[in-house]
């Protein structure tokens, strides 16, 4: 797996258990997944040469985020390695405007886009509002996660010709998109082996605070069957028809005339860590299953209701002195920590609970990521709730 | 931890999930455990000096086997080192005799039993077996597992005789016990914190062949309340009075007077490997959980039946090749694969299944962990129902 991060990490839980050797490229060796795994191999995930070492005597190629150079990938497919998702299906992932023209011709309901050319960007901007209304939704083609690269710009006056000039400044390709529209987020979670076989999740609820994932709810509360076949259906359709190989999460926004695709992922995603407990294969088992060509597992769930919650760094790093509360608070509550250094506001780990009543669950979810960041206070100094 | 087994690579997992930085004392690089684990120190976990320099630098000691000598452990413990659980507690799950004589004084149902002294040991035997009857059961006092220093003996005659001399002269030390008239034999699992807190998993039922556990069934099917309870409390009163730290496995003979024990084990085991999918909190994460003086984990199953079959080595070593149709066959059950040189009879991994339904459950595990070693014969070649 290339990328030292958390999803390399929890992945090694699932190749324990299935007897699969994991190597993994990392970028330092204290990155989170390196700190698990005992094939390490540090280099850099950007620079062919790395990658080509790194391939050498692995029966497959896998990713732990999107930012590996599709060329890179390409070049390793040339000289035979199995590089799963492999590059052509990947590209959808990396890059915004390439997976809009492509869904968009399969018939995927998106929302409306445009490319803003470097040259002419601000009158493109300016004509896409006209046709579109405001707000509308700029966003780096590349490179964007965890709410960075999207700018939700409520109109287009001089504030935003300034952002878009000093992007393109930048070097960023730029392209908007209309704003949707939505009831709330939600994703689907599927899988696909290059044998063809497809395994879907139930469809969850993503809750999201200044475009970081905070929640997830599985299922989707209230969420109708015709609506949950539909996403599912969508998100196995997409991976069909792109070829993917191994998970491909579906971000999507829920609307009054049924999903639109926000984003795509092929990886295990933050959507899916409740899958740990909750599903009886995890999605990290299951990418391995599907890039090692092997059966697909159950999708069933293990409860009525599970809830996943982040938990984002607060201002106290030593997040293990808050271990007793939380464990002692609720015995049956799971958590994950990452090994990373504690930043605010940086996702260094989540916790997992599951049960048959949806408000119980998710506040215990709360309750232990709340803890686990703030301490005793639940609450960050300062903010209202607690001044 | 001390000792690079299956149970380490198990731990592994749990620490993954904790944020918890596993060191492990391997024998060899590429033991079970030390395959999946970034900090590994290659030695001998039964010298004193290996330890020593193993244990520089970790907050906590614990163990995979039995094996370590009380001795080095006592020696630690003087230097400051935290051993969990210690050499005090853990003479008894080492030494069967220290174990009897103490489990009898404090009024725990065992068999009755008797040292063999080196100079006398066949007469010894003899008037064991006028006293109690036969057949008797001749144990090594140390270092058996596995139905290895265990031998049934039908009689006490010339070749009892002459196998009591042969072991003497191996440097065994020997005692003798009852043989009980079991129903069937069941296993205890209770976790104790340094702060002394307590937790019991549900009783199971253990399945041995030869010696060797082939199933573990969770709960123990049809056993009553008065004796679940019974059994409970008994492994919860040996590790509160022996002062265990960490997972204490109590095998026990059902009989028709109550439980009687078999045989301790201070670590994860064999009997609890059911726990990672079928309890909220897996044996490995109690361990670490206890260990570490952090508060226990509940212990709720997350099924009504688990069931969990060993897998044990066949004639073919690529086990892997019999994936697919484990997988394609039953896409819910979960295979444990310990990364070990598969050889005839060896445990090479578990496979377990989850369900309502009891017949059900069990042939999707017995099904699993035979065609792992097997394969399509399902059977060894040679054996009556494959002849």
């Amino acid at each position: 797996m290339a990328g030292g991060g958390q999803l390399a990490r929890m992945t090694q839980q699932a190749a324990i258990a299935l007897g699969v050797p994991l190597r993994v490229l990392a970028g330092a060796p204290d990155d989170s997944a390196a700190q698990v795994v005992a094939d390490v191999r540090v280099g850099n995930d950007r620079a062919l040469d790395d990658l080509r070492t790194f391939a050498k005597g692995c029966d497959v190629i896998t990713f732990d985020h999107e930012h590996v150079p599709g060329d890179h990938i390409r070049a390793l497919e040339e000289t035979g390695v199995a590089c799963r998702p492999g590059a052509a299906a990947l590209a959808h992932a990396q890059d915004k405007f390439v997976m809009r023209e492509r869904l968009s011709a399969f018939g995927v309901p998106c929302p409306a886009f445009a490319r803003l050319p470097a040259a002419g960007a601000v009158p493109a901007l300016e004509a896409f509002a006209r046709d579109h209304g405001t707000p509308v939704v700029l966003k780096a083609v590349r490179g964007g996660y965890d709410g960075k690269g999207v700018w939700v710009l409520d109109s287009v006056g001089d504030d935003a010709a300034a952002l878009v000039t000093g992007l393109l400044g930048q070097g960023l390709d730029l392209m908007v998109e209309e704003h949707v529209a939505f009831r709330r987020e939600i994703a689907a979670l599927v899988a696909r082996s290059p044998y063809g076989q497809g395994a879907a999740y139930p469809i969850v609820e993503t809750v999201q605070e200044n475009g970081i994932c905070t929640e997830v709810i599985a299922p989707a509360p209230g969420l109708s069957d015709d609506l949950a076949v539909a996403a599912q259906n969508l998100a196995l359709g997409i991976a069909n028809e792109l070829g993917v190989v191994g998970l491909l999460a579906v971000e999507l926004f829920e609307t009054a005339t049924g999903p639109v695709v926000n984003e795509l992922a092929m990886r295990p995603h933050n959507s899916g860590h409740w899958t740990i407990e909750g599903s009886r294969t995890s999605q990290f088992e299951q990418h391995l299953r599907a890039v090692l060509d092997l059966p697909l597992g159950s999708t069933e769930p293990t409860a009525p209701v599970t809830v996943m919650a982040n938990v984002l760094g607060g201002d106290d790093p030593d997040v293990y002195s808050r271990y007793v509360h939380v464990m002692a608070h609720d015995p049956a509550v799971k958590v994950h920590l990452y090994g990373k250094e504690v930043r605010p506001g940086r996702k260094i780990g989540h916790v997992t609970a599951l049960g048959d009543d949806l408000a119980d669950v998710r506040e215990r979810a709360r309750h232990a990521a709340d803890y686990l960041r703030w301490g005793p206070a639940m609450k960050a100094p300062g903010t209202k709730e607690n001044a």
